[in-house]
């Protein structure tokens, strides 16, 4: 798999060189280049921004110098036969990053990150971008950041780290949060008794049946006090029995396949 | 304002040193001290994580290295009238991370991030800590990522650009995505006709009424087509005449106080 982030703080990008994801760039898993807009420009004090037009405060990216680095990264993409790249541009006006879509973007063969800064990209260069590259605005969240480059580190940290043999351990992809709907449930480690605290005692039990029930029950319960939205957006075609009843005792019913709050529970 | 970020791979909040937030910090409107979690470990391996007790795959980092960390940070803080510092656990089974939480906490004197690695921090830390600290698990988004480096590089950008002082020009801050509740606006600059394609033409009418109008309907299309959820979540009060019109174009009607999709318009 291949990344490329186009970008006016190049060095911005250097933790991809660290930890996991920089171990498989050295491995050759993933391949990464980091380009600084800059080099793209064609005046002599290397303009990248003008200001709005209809007015407003602060700066706008011209459209030129990304046209030139998006030309330059398209005809050297490896896809060779015609399908083309994706171009993520971070933006909080995009659609929500989340772990599906990690997932969905984790299969493409060539991502390409366009990091703006200052009020954004001139909007034309999304359009034009379009006839070489499939163009997905996509936001890290609902807040605002002074610009893309923190944005790409969580994503390309996130897609890179789904990429097969990237994690050492792939039964530490399928135990985390989101990828049963649910949040984490506590971890625990030596001593077993630490500062007057001790851990959950079935924990030491070795049976492994009752442990598990109780981390999936501890889900339930953390999910339902912090993220009521995940409770009722679960497949409950997938709850047992005894999930139901912690359902039902911490106020919802599963009814018609759909998870709900029970109104009798007086819910807000 | 002062952040403390406690961190096994230190390097990796390199990026907090430039653009922005490293001219704030250089102007003494932001002070950030980043700390190695393996400095506060006893032995002379410096361990930092153990094994899960219950089983499960992967790591857990050990309790008495952050204790360490945290009452040496919190003995420093500049809180000295009592007050606690807040700690921020960056977690995927936290609280949801978005723009009213960032300003909440751009009014505190003191942050502390702790960066979990691995399968997270045995949670009797967070119990513990709770003595000095306020305790608050916060997630970045929907998605997993390998740590909580990343997600402390965006929060504290998102946190510090608000402590006034920080973005040149205020102004900036008021017009942004999600102040309003809606997406931004799309944006242009030089020249009104990029190869082959013009800016909207009211932008160059100098109409300032005029351009505000088109402005407020494009953000509120594109709302409507990337995040209706946002939509549903207006202060209906706040919404002017021609707004309301433009929103039951796009199938939503204004009812008690309330923003909703129209039935009739066959919406999903």
């Amino acid at each position: 798999m291949r990344f490329d982030v186009v970008s006016i703080f190049p060095e911005y990008l250097a933790p991809l060189d660290l930890s996991l994801i920089g171990k498989a760039r050295k491995d050759g898993l993933l391949e990464l280049a980091v380009h600084d807009l800059r080099s793209y420009t064609q005046d002599r004090h290397r303009t990248v921004d003008d200001t709005p037009y209809g007015g407003g405060a602060g700066m706008v990216m011209k459209p030129e110098p990304w046209a030139q680095a998006l030309t330059d990264i398209a005809e050297k993409s490896p896809k060779s036969d015609g399908a083309r790249p994706t171009l993520i541009v971070p933006s909080p006006a995009g659609e929500v990053f989340n772990q599906k879509l990690a997932y969905e973007l984790a299969e493409e063969e060539h991502l390409v990150f366009a990091c703006g800064r200052y009020e954004g990209i001139d909007e034309r260069v999304l359009e034009w971008a379009a006839d070489s590259y499939t163009v997905r605005p996509v936001s890290l969240g609902d807040y605002v950041l002074n610009g893309g480059e923190v944005a790409v580190l969580a994503m390309v940290e996130a897609i890179g780290r789904l990429v097969p043999g990237v994690v050492g351990n792939p039964e530490s992809l399928v135990e985390e949060s989101h990828s049963d709907g649910l949040l984490e449930y506590p971890v625990y480690t030596k001593p077993s008794t630490w500062r007057e605290r001790d851990i959950p005692e079935v924990l030491l039990s070795g049976n492994h049946a009752k442990i598990a029930k109780f981390r999936r029950e501890l889900q339930l319960r953390r999910t339902a006090a912090r993220r009521p939205d995940l409770i009722e957006a679960l497949d409950a075609a997938a709850l047992s029995k005894t999930e139901r009843n912690v359902l039902w005792e911490l106020g919802y019913a599963v009814e018609h396949g759909k998870v709900h709050k029970r109104p009798e529970t007086g819910a807000n």
